[in-house]
């Protein structure tokens, strides 16, 4: 008898007995897994979900509920705030911020409909109390609906594309919207008729000929087998959590060492590819330290152990994160004056390495030559003074001389300060959501979204807050809907 | 009837007739597939060679032919130049070359069995002179043996591991001593009663079971079936030629140009991954601009568009240049005074992009912000007279003052400077040669070498000359000898 494995589809004809029949079978029961049940429910199909653990959630549940939305003009919420945001505008933001050789297909289909996937969330349940909230956030800390949430009004961003604010979050207040998303779209599915099976984590898919017809699920220990006369989709995550396959795909994550995320071992990418699916752009990863929390810390700069900028401080706390990752040495330093000095958020694990009343004395403080922290803080100082950075284009109001004695240098070290991470690597899917073998053809039965995939957010220096939920949930919508139409 | 395809073996049970009979069929007639075959006959094995050119070559033949070797205290041509060279010391640099999640068990064989590689070059009768060539060289012009070809003497891995030159070229008057290595490797391997079937392109492996029994090549655009009844090895290079694998798996390496490479369009990728091995690593390129010759040009300094410096250009070209290529703007300039500056190679591509008398007036000319170059290099220059970089750690005899009006900015551009490039992911293997499925476990009769593979050069960052070169000849008789063994 075949072996029931995730690196090979299980032969239909050695099966013997199917367990549960249905049409479509979800695997996982994030944000993903939810939307494209309900949309399969909602095209007539039966459909059951399978999820390991014990309820929903997924690393969706863990996140801020913040989903990425533009284009069309904008949403009721953009144009209330006094933002048009035009479809060409928002796909562009969308292409740069997928880095090289993203998926623009993706972009501009979710640009188009964007506005449309807002209208399907509002009807499904999730509320948006329809404000915007100005500054600089990671996540509102009330129930605020918009904020800037990426790198949009930053070079080079806002030199391709108009800026606007796209981070829509669920109305909820304080952090981990995610929660409550995930059960507002789980009592959605549920309405819906959809079949939830928890405690049952997937290890195979079940092949006909070239078709997928099911999967294994292993329920108490037992194997049990699921027809799918539909299809499967895969909807289980990314795989910052298994180590193996990030040291074979991943290996520069291992200069960070916060992984965010429930279960995410890259069973679907694996499932996926032993069924012929291409796994794609597999080296990224999306990083960040919450170093701008609290908000006057969004004005410092960020200097290398060579005490060199190397960003406009400006873009999405993810972005700046990343590239500091980039830097040689394991850290960099983030430099602040007392106008704009705060205790950094504890959880952080940023720390003070060096103060004193002039920027030399904190130059010295951190043992580096003269001339290297204190020049570049004289030159950017100065310039500030003009509202100008002409070494990386960082704009105002983030760019303030930080001139007011005494000065600190924060140290975010890559391993020892709070550098969450996740994958953005994984399956190549349609726009339908349909997995992709190597030569672009769609495999049978087979559909993926969200972080098993490589989708919108596929570029951890452009990453933008709500990129990977927008994608999740359009992405996991048009999986479900194309499975359910087979 | 099954279709014939790079992505998924023929069953073997619809092979009609076979076309060839062998023991082993060594897929790829460079350095790498011609060390294999070399190495199987010599077993006993009745051994073929399909290469879907007219004739053996590669990526091999258009080398230099140069080969990474060290360790056991020391080849006899670094013990007479003075270098002691520890098995220790190499592994550490091999490891260290190779980057986050080198493959440490690659690196700890080829220190300990390099020495006797070195002694299996020269019986089957590759030619050294013996003599030490000091110096900063990309290949020596003459037909000198021993070079330093990597970072072993620069920070940080002069830190890690006590550095010796590992380079060891061919006797060859001139660049291009690929072409007669191969060509000693063909003569042998032919000797040996290897035969060679030129034209034939591989289009699928075919499969027993979960064995590999042979594989398909089109000679005269027909299908021919190859029973190989103790393996495949796949010897067929790198992707660094197809586009569309590049944008799938290695984005990155379109910020350059210049591909370097035969016919390296991920054949023996594709056949292994279709097979269930897996591809690792595969966002990894070596890239290079000629920007060492002429030779005085080496003490010159990097700043990239912002004037800042950002490696110690005392490290190999490769290291130089990769880390180059992440710098922003799509370009850097290398600054030169009048006592180091000579004309560049024409092929390189590099331009004068400002001079002046001062470097403010090369900063003024450059168009960039007062105190940013010309201040960088009044820092370095103080420092380099006193023999120091305290921000790279550069070393002398590379670190040199350059105070010898007037200067130069070359203009070493990303897209048309000559940034040749190419791919390093590939095949996971054993150190053995076996292809690995995505849990570990070799696929029986499948074996592969080379830069199909991902080796000992797994990092563009780190990446030595003669590295490749290595990889290919001594894992490609690895595969060899233990297909033959089966």
């Amino acid at each position: 008898m075949a072996e029931i494995s995730l690196h090979r589809p299980f032969p239909a004809s050695e099966v013997t007995g199917w367990d549960f029949e249905t049409d479509v079978a979800v695997i996982g029961f994030g944000a993903t897994g939810a939307c494209a049940a309900i949309e399969a429910a909602t095209a007539g199909a039966k459909v059951m979900l399978f999820e390991r653990n014990s309820g929903s959630g997924g690393a969706s549940g863990l996140s801020g509920g913040e989903i990425y939305i533009g284009g069309n003009g904008g949403t009721e919420v953009q144009r209330a705030a006094g933002f048009n945001d035009t479809t060409a505008d928002f796909a562009a933001y969308l292409k740069a911020a997928g880095g090289p050789c993203a998926d623009e297909a993706k972009c501009e289909l979710y640009a188009e409909q964007a506005l449309d996937h807002f209208a399907w969330l509002k009807a499904q349940g999730v509320p948006y109390r329809g404000n915007y909230l100005p500054g600089k956030h990671i996540e509102p800390t009330d129930d605020s609906t918009l904020i800037w949430s990426g790198s949009e009004a930053a070079a080079p961003f806002c030199n391709l594309s108009k800026p606007a604010p796209r981070g829509h979050v669920i109305q909820h207040m304080g952090w981990g919207g995610g929660r409550p998303l995930v059960d507002i779209l789980e009592a959605r599915a549920r309405d819906l008729g959809v079949e939830v099976v928890v405690d049952a984590r997937a290890v195979a898919l079940v092949q006909d000929g070239k078709r997928i017809v099911g999967c294994v699920v292993r329920i108490d220990n037992a194997d049990r087998f699921v027809k799918a006369a539909k299809g499967v989709v895969l909807a289980t995550g990314g795989f910052v959590m298994n180590e193996e396959m990030r040291r074979k795909y991943c290996p520069d994550s291992f200069r960070v060492n916060s992984p965010i995320g429930d279960q995410d071992d890259g069973t679907g990418i694996n499932l996926g590819v032993g069924a012929g699916g291409d796994a794609i752009h597999m080296d990224q990863f999306f990083t960040t330290c919450p170093w701008t929390m609290p908000e006057p810390q969004a004005q410092g700069v960020f200097v290398n152990v060579a005490g060199q900028r190397f960003i406009n401080e400006d873009c999405y706390h993810g972005r700046v994160s990343r590239c500091a990752v980039d830097q040689p040495g394991g850290k960099v330093y983030l430099l602040l004056d007392s106008a704009h000095f705060d205790q950094p958020l504890e959880m952080a694990g940023i720390t003070i390495a060096g103060t004193g009343d002039s920027w030399e004395e904190v130059e010295a403080e951190l043992e580096m030559p003269q001339n290297t922290l204190a020049a570049t803080m004289h030159f950017y100082n100065r310039h500030a003074a003009e509202g100008r950075d002409p070494l990386f284009d960082k704009k105002e109001p983030i760019l303030v001389p930080l001139d007011q004695a005494p000065f600190v240098a924060l140290e975010l070290n890559f391993q020892t300060s709070y550098f969450s991470f996740f994958t953005l690597g994984g399956l190549k899917t349609s726009t339908d959501g349909e997995v992709l073998d190597r030569t672009g053809v769609p495999i049978a039965g087979l559909f993926a979204a969200g972080r098993c995939t490589s989708g919108l957010p596929a570029w951890g220096h452009g990453y933008s807050s709500g990129m990977s939920l927008a994608d999740c949930t359009f992405f996991g919508r048009q999986a479900g809907r194309k499975a359910a139409t087979q």
